[in-house]
């Protein structure tokens, strides 16, 4: 085809295409509550098998438009509040177009990307109380940052892990019922074991920290070598909170390393009480993974590690052979390189959407979104109250709801209208809603990290859940 | 300020703004060759700074197009060939509108994304000779796939390995002289020390399998577990490729997994011969860690683990708790889920950008610059050996070329004057190299992996390092 080669661009017919690309995403925005999730249709493999014939950008941009729009995972949705999911912000496209434009490999050298990162990162520091040098890097997402922070608490106990491995040490690692499950995966990953992390008890919803030492103590008794403990800002079934603070006693007591899942929880830090209290303490933690891709809304994906210590950062991770030796001038100046603070050497820009969506926003309407989905979460509980056959799975302490659409029935038919209700209303496109188990019982579960919901998307989807309940 | 809320977008302006960012970014892009890298100002941490204070899609933009878009990593431009980096694609500019427009979580669940994620992998796993049925995932980079691989060739010798961890088990892996630094980054990831990660000599460029044989009997007859075994295709310094046929006939003989490190040099399979033939056998590996930000030139960051066996890729990484159940209809369908095949569980749109590129351009374009890049290499080769004062540091076997300027000067003055050259060019904007070290001393080095290079470019460069080495 001419002008679709790789080095020849017709860029007139080109940008053509893109500005019609550009278009069609910022219908797809600001259509957003006209366009729920719809199932993909049954020949989407056909519509996405790759042609071995270049297109050209005219019918790569009709095929976007036909083919990929449509099927998006209904997270754009004003009454979308399945699992934790971001909304995504229209800054976003402004972003992705600087950001592709650049193409930033922000693994290390002398450029703007990793000025922003820093930028970024310090900003982060400062709004979850690290004191100021404490190091921090963007990744994929919690999981990521949670493997970063896993590793390099584990240095801290064993300084000549990277050379020799842990070897027959066993290392012990802690956190409360129902910790997230990245911790889990992460312990795997790094050849310790799911069986060295401790499940601690919860006392009112948050750890036993008279458990934790208890424990700590038994495992010690027995040869362990306890090292870390995991604290959770917001868990994944509840949006509970652990007493942070309690916690950082309890570690700096007891010789751990706290570590702070703050996935979507540690951005209470900004929003209005009685919310921002729930994660006081967070800044006193070695270190912290949290989410922008989830209540910061920016679009997927963007996780950042925070570390209270950048020695201890660096320990875990630099690591420079001869072809990617610094220079004091010239492109491959810029120390620090971020390449020696995780896992990637290659790194994509994921600070210019953080970045774009505070310059343009503002914290403040971060803080207003935030907040005020914490209080639709209390007001769906409100409606959920109200409605005689419902009822609460926990009550609401930060911006998830957990409930029973037929608290009347047994456990096993619970479970199926929930799961039933769900599905079907996700099929209408009325609502999203994921399910949880609680109680032996399959639950409805809102998580609402949407800038886009208002309150009466919360009324039409409790009055939705209420009709198909009368159904059963 | 008015309309700058998240979630009252005054829509028309924020549409001109969007519109003025596309144009920005079109122009960076046609202008790459007027764009070098050039040093970031001195008060760049000031501009970055985040205020307080929301600024607005149009002063955004503003500052976006100031202070933004000139200090890109100069990797865009036709004269880079700096460490192994992409060059970076003008469809990604339409496939970055439309994934910040549909926000994919590709952690699971039922949308269009992850369809088009397995149309590239099938895609990728087809081109590398993989059987059908071979399991892959998109990743930021071959750092995490080389991890993901790692993870899953444990798994195969350490059944309980998640649970139990590694233990007292010496787990070695091997490798040729040369092996990436992802590799040593994982095997210290893992908990399984760089100590056992040994490195097997090379012979004429290539892993010696006899001493490869030698070194597991020794491992074994002392007692560690000999479980992997690293081949690579496209070494960082010089582009040099292992006999993989040789290795996977190795690799099965001594019982070991093969994987192959084929960052960039696994995308010779779309090349023409003479390049094609480098990566023979690579479609015999157990696992094979590439990426498409390099030299498939798609924006960063974009990589992908491809495993031979997809129960074994399972079996290492999936688990999903109760608030993950799948379900048989709804948006909670879609098996299976890519959270189960790798360590994330919120995950971005990588897919989109792979398919977007070979839609746009078709798979030929980038045979020909593939391709093309090898033949510029070859012809910079021939060019360093028409001067009287340069040699190259090796011969030129792929797309990477190795030089000195000034072979008649001692080591240490040739480590000076190269890296001041290699310096002095990058800030004149006129050509990047980056260095290494070979034979004691430091060497300029390209490694083209740039759809926009031409031989003008090489001509240019190579005569601006002459006349820099003359001044010596």
């Amino acid at each position: 085809m001419a002008g679709t080669g790789i080095k020849t661009q017709d860029w007139a017919a080109f940008r053509a295409e893109a500005q019609r690309m550009l278009e069609a995403a910022l219908d797809q925005m600001q259509e957003a509550a006209e366009r729920p999730w719809q199932p993909v249709p049954g020949d989407i493999d056909a519509r996405y098998a790759i042609r071995a014939e270049a297109q050209g950008p005219e019918q790569t941009v009709d095929r976007i438009i036909a083919d990929v729009l449509p099927y998006h995972g209904g997270n754009i949705h004003p009454r979308f509040w399945g699992w934790v999911q971001g909304s995504g912000l229209a800054s976003d496209l402004i972003a992705a177009l600087a950001a592709a434009a650049v193409n930033a490999n922000m693994g290390g050298r002398d450029h703007g990307a990793n000025y922003m990162e820093r930028a970024v990162v310090d900003w982060t520091r400062a709004k979850m109380g690290m004191p100021e040098g404490a190091s921090g890097i963007l990744v994929t997402g919690t999981s990521q940052a949670t493997v970063i922070a896993c590793q390099a608490a584990r240095l801290r106990v064993m300084k000549d892990l990277r050379k020799q491995g842990q070897g027959d040490v066993r290392l012990t690692a802690y956190a409360g019922e129902g910790v997230h499950n990245a911790t889990l995966k992460a312990v795997e990953l790094l050849g310790i074991g799911s069986d060295n992390l401790r499940k601690v008890p919860l006392v009112g919803g948050q750890m036993d920290c008279a458990a934790l030492a208890r424990i700590v103590a038994e495992d010690r008794a027995a040869g362990a070598l306890p090292f870390l403990v995991v604290g959770t800002a917001g868990s994944v079934d509840l949006g509970l909170f652990d007493d942070l603070n309690a916690l950082a006693d309890a570690a700096a007591a007891l010789g751990l390393w706290l570590h702070v899942d703050g996935a979507f929880g540690a951005w209470t830090r900004i929003a209005d009480e009685p919310y921002r209290s729930l994660s006081d303490g967070i800044g006193r933690a070695d270190s912290i993974a949290l989410d922008f891709h989830k209540w910061m809304y920016v679009g997927y994906d963007c996780g950042m590690a925070l570390l209270r210590n950048e020695d201890e950062h660096r320990a875990a991770f630099a690591a420079r052979p001869s072809y990617l030796e610094g220079a004091e001038r010239g492109l491959a100046g810029g120390e620090p390189w971020f390449c020696d603070y995780g896992i990637d050497l290659s790194r994509g820009n994921r600070a210019l959407k953080v970045w774009t969506a505070l310059e343009t926003y503002g914290e403040a309407a971060f803080c207003e979104a935030i907040t005020g989905n914490c209080a639709l979460a209390a007001a769906m509980a409100a409606e959920v109250e109200a409605q005689p056959l419902m009822a609460l799975g926990a009550p609401v302490v930060s911006n998830i709801c957990v409930f029973t659409a037929r608290c009347d029935l047994a456990p096993e038919t619970q479970s199926q209208v929930n799961a039933e209700i769900a599905q079907t209303l996700q099929e209408s496109g009325e609502a999203v809603f994921s399910t949880t188990r609680m109680d032996g019982r399959v639950m409805l579960r809102a998580a609402i990290t949407n800038h886009r919901s208002r309150p009466a998307d919360v009324d039409a989807a409790i009055a939705a859940v209420a009709r198909e309940a009368a159904r059963v």
